[in-house]
């Protein structure tokens, strides 16, 4: 999730004191009018949560009262109470060996797209932001006269251009009223200054599993699928159906192409407002068949608002907070889909960033 | 390379004005003293350098008379004169197919070490820091009451921690006089403020081939191979003979293992002064061998100060510069060689950053 | 403040949880024994913090009744509800004209420290970390061959070196259990992810007013007061004696000399320790008698631990959160204790950085 | 002067390889059109540097027969061959007596801009970024639970927003055909990678001087004097009869009001297109007046193209380079104008960050 998004999309009011909302005025955005779901259900909801929600999102005694309408309990994990993994944990050899299998044509893909600038940012981030100290850095050495060249990188790596979403990335206010992430750890578990103290990317290991196209605008047609299109499951079984592909599974990344990856440096006032994708529904249908990691060629891989405005970016925390399952964002799924490649080998290796809360990197079918 | 190295051990002398001593005192790396190598040959090669180079390394007309001992000339590339991406042009889908048939047991090795505070760093870099921009950064949202984390990066990302060099990394003085680098391209190509002009992590596409441990420390003994042990050609073929594995070959990634890298975070300060690798001989012979990728449980994966210190860095120049050969530095060896895991696919996908230098990112054996 | 410090110099116990303490171990400081007031009073007082705060430092309903020992509610400002400038409100012309005439020599000191590498600094801090894009930048342009150099910057700019605490620096919980700053303005208004919301550095004009030089090292004798050494009211009157300077009043700056700031860049680690310094008693003095600034040559300015380390920093909370009145650390006052210059025209221009906690800039003299 | 002006304005031709425009495509900047003076002697002008200028902008042999047409040779300073401040040097004692005594209303003007987000900036610069870690970043501590905010800063702090030139920002190529620098100093003297190696903003002392304000708005009239509007002698001559203001001299401070600065944050794109002010010819008329620094409500000062486009930012080289002289960028200067304040105490402290290229800081004058 990019999560500048509802500073953009929603200018909170006078006191209402969402965290993302300093005080500063932003320049840029202000262009895009707000949207229906803002002024209706989408603000319910927004209010609730400020109603409920403390200055660092504890929520008070009274307010505990108020039941999760996603989960108000979810540990602890699968994988015992003091996992940091989550679904990670489901790479197993005998995924890994799955996955070798799928090997057939040696064809490798990069789904990844260049972190660069220019690239579709939000709020108040920066991006990335290279700088070359000196041009050579240094030199010269020997009699070859060696000279050097290294960077200083400025940006929010693990939330910026193609990225992957951590376990502790996101959190929810549990039925007891504290903020907590997955397997139940609370934000003063997690939180930190410098890094997060608990699920950091550090944790993670690297995913090397089935991975599966659902080329879902191959069945509903046009170039891309209107923003806040909901897949459904159904949708999901026809394109399954479709393309003869078996049906995800344990441990599986399950990329959903939608086309709105096309907007990518070609609109990205558009490709920032919403964008098509799974809602609730489908998102638990996913997380019923433990899949590991789901991703698309959306900044949120859900659909924005939502099947339920009133719970934005359910998915994430519906698989982050509750599955322990990965999310990888912004996505290049245009080659895979021309080639027919629904299903390969995928890999991800994380940079392991202590207390980061993502990780960039080269998301990597090869068929 | 970690290039602060050469500040570390070698003080240049006033007004030497070598690029990477700027002329802040340091407050670290004065406890070692400067080391024989830099009072005999290597101080004569920098000097050689000094005399040779301008403010940028630039030799003037009558300096360049001097014959570049590595190679004065090495363009085109194979490739073609347009080629960015060097020894990753070897990554064909034959090569992927090889490389998934060596996976057998499904158990994947992480070679990466975490990127944290207290890593052994150099001169003047700042390593990883990051800032957790509030805490949580964001929310309350929804009626589950969303919180969101992000985090702020500050540091060298491509030449920090276990650490990819990519093409623009290194260059040297041709035979011609201009500072050049892969492919011949020029200082005046490849140098940029915010990025590399040429030779950008952007060119380079994901490896996954086969991959070779070379436990040269299994046929020599002891703890650690000594600092500057030179791995000779013999060395590798006992090592190879040994483990009954076949000879590195065209695209593949080799790994040595000396042992120096069990002082990492335990012995900082020996680790960083100088190692144990390959020198310019071995080093030319993997090159003949068309590999692509050449890795070590070190920080600059060749011997340093090396088999001839007026060729400090040697290896790097003919690797990087005149081959198109990656090098991938800081690994952990260690439970690949408690296995006697010796051949594996070998995976790395490089964060594709726009003009970024190296990479960082997860190295990965699957076997 | 540099607050690192604690960090430093008081490992937290396991699950103690203060936020500065994240789980991430550091690398420095270990040579430091733990101090004795950290063993007893100063634990105890954390302890209290510790069950006292939560998660983000709010007090829930049930500990509210702790009675805050420094101020239970010390709002509204003498200047109003919605005030943000605190004592900088002082600075009238009719101070301004005070000041101009304490210029006689027409010289200038310059009480700041350089900021550069090597200069004492406290946990995870990175300090100033200057860059320069390319050497140069850019150019050629025009017939005469225009080039420039620029610098990216890197660090705590308001927490590093030479530095001015702003009104936002500092919060402690209010007899109500809230936790709040100046003006009684609390977290949820101050705390901002990009920038405070309020009390940021912008709301300060700058500084031209009446200075003293309190040069008590020059009563008490020897190279520097010991560290923890308490300057009291008395020891303020004697020096003012035998200076012959009239009693500090509203609107001035005052700057106490210990010796401590010979350590600077010669001793870091005893620098840090602690530091000699004003009390709450002598704090409160200085609070009764209407000044706007108060300076010396450490790092907190009062005395560390202090008079009651259950208090620990008791003086930043009088001064900045209680009374509006800033705080200049980390001064060099040498220059002017040698020149007997004991009255002066006192400047200090902040930068204006929006949200910011504190400032850099030359804190002057102009006698 | 902020550089990336160079980059919006006028687009590289292919392989014209300017430093400043590295080859990622810029986002900004597009819906200005080429400028008249970039399509004219303007670019004749740049073309003649690339000509002239090499790789790092040294010029080679033959080139050096070229004659600078600002100076060929600037050196030694007044203050002998080893200065490093300039005319800094002119801030003697009896400089500041003068000042205090233009103090006579007591009255504060503070001539900076907040250093915030949505300032005009240019190409590929950051501006002031500021992220608080944690919110609050620590705490709590003693029974009065304090807790404390401190905040990273990442920009280019000498390059942004009301800034001030260093010596070590400008350099031109001398008829040696040398890049070189304020007292002559060359590139491989003062170009370093982690700071300036000579020339850094250290070396400047704070500034009290008499200041002079220049209204030329008044005499001509209008909002704003017009883009590349040239300020003649005969201007300054006749705002100074106009004002009764005693001619600018020896250690002064002249700042131009042009009425430019109202674009700021109002229409930034405007505001960046160029600007009116001072051309060769005024600049060399204060220059040999020996003031110590020129200001202005614009970006760089100087008219910009200038009274000779093919000698852009001509008064840059002139005075940083040539005379020594600092420049004050992007002031406001409109409280100043509207109380008639025309001669005043001026005071800059500049913030003393070893190496760096310019400092921000509060531009300050006192009537």
């Amino acid at each position: 999730m990019q999560p500048g998004w509802l500073k953009e999309y929603f200018k909170p009011q006078d006191g209402a004191g969402a965290h993302a909302a300093d005080g500063q005025a932003g320049t840029s955005g202000d262009d895009v009018s707000r949207r229906d779901f803002v002024k209706s259900g989408f603000v319910a909801g927004v209010e609730v949560g400020m109603a409920a929600g403390s200055v660092a999102g504890i929520a008070t005694d009274a307010e505990a009262q108020t039941t999760n309408p996603i989960a108000g309990s979810w540990w602890p994990s699968p994988w015992g109470p003091n996992d940091e993994r989550g679904a990670n944990n489901r790479i197993t050899p005998a995924k890994i060996l799955e996955a070798a299998r799928l090997i057939k044509t040696g064809k490798i893909y990069q789904l990844s797209r260049v972190l660069e600038k220019g690239i579709p940012l939000f709020g108040e981030r920066l991006g990335a932001h290279v700088v070359i100290p000196g041009s050579p850095t240094g030199g010269p050495f020997g009699k070859h006269q060696l000279h050097y060249h290294d960077e200083l990188f400025v940006g929010e790596i693990g939330q910026a251009g193609t990225q992957f979403d951590g376990l502790g990335h996101i959190g929810m206010v549990a039925n007891d009223g504290k903020l907590r992430y997955y397997n139940g750890l609370t934000q003063e578990q997690v939180g930190g200054t410098y890094g997060l103290k608990k699920l950091g990317m550090q944790n993670c290991r690297p995913f090397f599993t089935r991975g599966v196209l659902l080329d879902v605008l191959a069945i509903k047609g046009g170039e891309r699928l209107p923003i806040n299109y909901v897949i459904t499951v159904d949708d999901i079984q026809q394109t399954l159906r479709r393309q003869g592909t078996r049906e995800p599974g344990d441990g599986d990344a399950v990329l959903f192409r939608t086309g709105h990856g096309k907007l990518w440096k070609k609109d990205n006032a558009e490709f920032n407002k919403g964008c098509p994708g799974p809602g609730l529904t489908a998102g638990r249908w996913l997380a019923d068949r433990k899949v590991a990691v789901v991703g698309a060629d959306t900044w949120p891989v859900e659909a924005v608002p939502g099947e339920n405005p009133d719970l934005v970016f359910g998915c994430h925390a519906l698989w982050l907070t509750v599955n322990g399952i990965y999310i990888n964002e912004n996505l290049d799924l245009e080659e895979l889909a021309a080639d027919k490649a629904y299903e390969f080998a995928w890999s991800f290796n994380p940079v392991l960033i202590q207390g980061a809360t993502g990780s960039p990197g080269n998301s990597v079918a090869i068929a």
